[in-house]
């Protein structure tokens, strides 16, 4: 490694196991080193020496041992018996081969205001430490008794005055109470800064104390500005490692190696983006994605589905030279068809165009994307693929017609051979809108994360919604011109035994201007489209005030209508086109950026008595 | 049904499904009425006629339709647009048959403020629900722009004066902000009470509105004294339905059936329990039960859990009639082994000693508890059996040696003939300390519930603890003497696919006076005890300032050691003893009233190193 790249810790509480597990994870992701978590030691059989040798045999440092709670105290006895718990902590430090160990803020009710006495107190323990080579990292818990903010434990550090003594700093405690890390860069020397803790999280109304301890994210699965506050920290001299320390629900439940890679990936691209604003070096090292549109979508489906592109107007384009794949083309909506092992249909790929395929890949590959395996056939396009946290492939393609060995059209387009077929007149349809995919529940914060790192699809939009089955949390990712669009959706709870939902739904809007046309035309050549309940248009005339022709419309082709202050989405769907995947019609108008979230209950309810296939009026 | 007794109500949010399945669950958990949902009626393909007609084939009347938002409008026009909005809502409730309606507070900007013009626009709201014979039940959110509590609601109610106007109360915008109920009785004439949603939850420090959208949970399994608010409305002259209208992101999600039958068992409870301080007629009419012991424990489990019991000084003194049962005995631990289909160890059933085991089966009916069918051979006592939320068994079994046919010694016990084994002279058990049962997911706040309405055991004690393969919530509940403790523990989140912990783990505690004699005596005779790692008795001996000695005789025995402020928790687990069942001795002193909680993370990493039979010192 790069001695100006910056190592790149994990605390083990980020990950879900015992602390063999943990490590072992941590290791397999690639980092460089680990804070280990008291309570993940004392729980362990190996002696701190053992965990010290596992943790160098699997190439982690041990960064921190962590942590130290409510030493200074206003009794004298009891300061006493804390110094009594530091000494132990040092001992165990010293069977890791650990050399810093995090002290909190004092939470306890005989924690020391007054500043002089804390100074002293917290000198006389660093003076402990100084004597066995050690050091002391405090930091401010954002619910500290007295000391609650990274200033006030700067001050408290420098009024100590001991060279064994720096501070911790902490990204959530910082910024869940809205300090300015701005000026760190010009208050704190650079060797003062001890080490460094990073996580993110969304915004939430709650306790700071419940917001810290089960709802932290990697940073860039949240709503904090990680990169502004350590560009600050970097600014002041800061040289230890990026480490994440992130206390999640959903995390200490998870395959620990994958929560472990999705850490990894997030401390990349948080330097990454540090580095574009100047601070510290970029450990990735090539240009950010800047995705121009969506080459192709494949669905893994039967030739029932290809009828039904065809009567949406869809022209069969040509047919694969090796594989039973046929091309489906109508505007800028290009739609393959894969009938080799689709047992059910499914979104099995979708290809974003870049600039440049191979620079992509490579990227993916820094940012620890999983590539997959690709037989390619003689003369057939080598395109880089790799998977999504919810196993949909993603290929990346040129989007100027990067061209293929005859010189013509965009170089994946040449795996196949045109069809002699006349095209279609078409119904409207001139692209992909976005597509829907839901998350496996434990996949769903990485994925907004994988989204916007690799693919450069930021998160545009945040939803929860009350669906039939179960609470839905859904987020929206697209490029800044809105050419390439995912709507993710994952219930809020895992799904139990009573799941009469439909599974993991999925679905390709396709944008038209004029849906009611579109629609029609769909209808008229047979397109089973979603019935509609007669009380959603009831509803929908009285609450827009909508005239009762175009009601009648709505009615007969089953338009759900959202409108914001920004205009209106119409979107028409499909029945379940094999179990679980449909198709919608979506026109905005007046830049409406929504997803169809606030029908979706509706629409779910249709899709589950379409998929039953319950009577409309039950006997 | 009798005239005096309350209407039991259930709004179709509290259960999972499509408003078909909603109703359904309803009528099946024998509920009176419903409360329609209106974003359930616009995903229904029903008309509101057919959902009226649904619900009174069902035996269910339509209690009220809701809701209707942000009515009053400092903007004339936009006011306008809102009556037109309540007429199409009433248009909706003429086709269901309700007459009477939800209307919240506004919490919208241009909310009226002024008092007089807010009476006004009610007044005008009201005159044209009398039109069509139907009523306004106006409500307090605690989060409305200008009327956020029950008083306020109260006054606008008062001063728009109209005979089709009157209150809503909703114990959780009523309870949540604090507010006192009592005076309700008094300044509240009853005919101005139109309806009462109840609703119970536990105390979190977050925004009102996520709490109540996410949180509430069904009376009885939170921290809200519902009785204390439920008795001044009654005193106040309420006489329509008690209605539950409870938002919760479990019961979402989880069997509408199970929810509802735990919805009306809920309602029961509380109506008691308010009769019982004056209010109301009790609907349960029998005694609350007061348990006085347990009377045995049934393990499902092989021949080599009598070894274990044995070895733990238990003597074998008699063998079941008719089945492959044993009984084992050591002072008042009483337990029972049934080989009888035993694949793993489990505890099959509690037998609860009651001073009338006839009426507590007849209050457990009552309380809609699930009976199990049982078979008995000639002479054998006959229990009554009813299921836990958790599939176990429980008995209800005479205290006092309410006497088998030839006048010995507690009824269920003839079903056994005597061995004639010498009594072992034991180690030093006097008896059950509690039971340790895992909860399915869905069924946690139900098992709370049952246990306290149906068995009288009440919550004492909550806790959260970070185990090594996800968060698990626990609730202990308990008889005012502690005679019977159970402690009840279910993952944070539903498991998903990687969960290596050891599966909805059981225990049953043993109780000793000297938990390091027995251990010492359970180790010598063979018991599988279960290793606890140094470093857990390196950080307690520097925590608690432990003598040397003692510490080495923890590390021995595998001693766990709690304290608190009243008193010390020593506690010595086995092994498992098939795949999730294992026994544990237990010493209190003090009065330490906790069930181990602190300890549980290293002792389920060790259960999982002892199951997984990994060596101590990974290679």
């Amino acid at each position: 490694m790069s001695p100006e790249l910056p190592r790149l810790s994990l605390a083990t509480v980020c990950v879900s196991g015992t602390l063999e597990d943990k490590l072992e994870a941590i290791a397999t992701a690639g980092f460089d080193g680990v804070e280990i978590f008291a309570p993940d030691l004392v729980a362990d059989p190996l002696s701190p020496a053992g965990i010290g040798d596992r943790c160098r045999d699997l190439g982690l440092s041990v960064d921190l041992y962590q942590p130290l709670r409510d030493i200074d105290s206003t009794d004298p006895e009891r300061f006493a018996a804390n110094l009594r718990r530091a000494d132990a902590a040092f001992e165990v430090m010293a069977g890791l081969g650990a050399d810093t160990v995090l002290v909190c803020s004092s939470v306890s009710p005989d924690a020391v205001g007054d500043p002089d006495r804390l100074a002293g107190q917290l000198h006389t323990l660093a003076g402990r430490a100084h004597e066995r080579g050690m050091r002391i990292a405090y930091e401010a818990l954002a619910w500290g008794r007295h000391v609650d903010t990274w200033d006030a434990s700067w001050r408290a550090v420098r009024d100590a005055d001991h060279p064994a003594l720096g501070l911790c700093l902490d990204s959530f405690h910082v910024l869940a109470r809205g300090s300015d890390p701005a000026p760190i860069a010009t208050e704190v020397p650079g060797e003062k800064l001890f080490f460094l803790q990073l996580a993110d999280a969304r915004e939430l109304s709650m306790d700071v104390l419940s917001w810290s301890r089960h709802h932290r994210l990697f940073p860039g699965q949240g709503g904090f500005d990680l990169p502004a506050f350590l560009a600050p920290v970097l600014a002041a001299g800061y040289t230890g490692p990026l480490s994440l320390e992130v206390f999640n629900d959903v995390f200490r439940q998870a395959d620990p190696i994958r929560t472990a890679v999705d850490a990894r990936r997030s401390l990349l691209a948080l330097a990454e983006e540090a580095a574009a604003r100047g601070a510290g070096t970029d450990p990735v090292g090539t240009t950010p994605p800047a995705p121009t549109g969506t080459a192709f979508v494949e669905l893994a489906a039967g030739p029932e589905l290809g009828r039904v592109l065809r009567a949406l107007g869809f022209s069969r384009t040509g047919v694969h030279r090796t594989k039973q794949v046929e091309r489906y083309e109508q505007g800028d909506a290009r739609v393959l068809v894969n009938a080799a092992g689709a047992d059910g249909s499914a979104i099995a790929a979708i290809a974003v165009e870049s600039p440049d395929p191979a620079a992509s890949a490579r990227r993916a590959a820094r940012l620890c994307a999983p590539p997959l395996p690709r037989t390619t056939g003689p003369g057939e396009a080598d395109l880089a693929e790799i998977a999504a946290p919810d196993g949909t492939s993603v290929f990346f393609c040129r989007t100027d017609g990067g061209t293929g060995t005859d010189g013509s059209g965009p170089v994946w387009s040449h795996d196949f051979v045109a069809t002699d077929e006349p095209r279609a007149a078409g119904t409207g349809i001139t692209g992909i809108d976005h597509l829907g995919l839901t998350q496996p529940y434990d996949a769903f914060d990485e994925a907004v994360l994988f989204h916007h790192s690799v693919l450069g699809l930021a998160p545009i939009a945040d939803g929860e919604f009350a669906a039939p089955f179960g609470l839905v949390r859904s987020r929206a990712v697209a490029d800044e011109a809105r050419r390439v669009r995912i709507a993710l959706t994952v219930s809020l709870l895992r799904r139990g035994e009573w799941s009469p939902a439909v599974a993991d739904p999925q679905y390709v809007a396709l944008a038209t201007d004029d849906v009611l046309a579109t629609a029609a035309a769909a209808r008229d050549a047979g397109v089973p489209l979603l019935p509609v309940p007669a009380n959603y248009h009831d509803d929908l005339a009285a609450r827009l005030e909508l005239p009762a022709e175009l009601i009648a419309t709505y009615r007969e082709l089953g338009v759900l209508h959202e409108r914001d202050e920004h205009g209106e989405f119409l979107q028409v769907c499909t029945e379940l086109l094999g179990g679980r995947l449909f198709l919608s019609l979506v026109q905005r108008t007046g830049g409406h950026d929504g997803h169809g979230w606030a029908d979706a209950p509706v629409r779910m309810a249709a899709h589950r008595r379409s998929r039953i296939g319950r009577a409309a009026v039950p006997v």
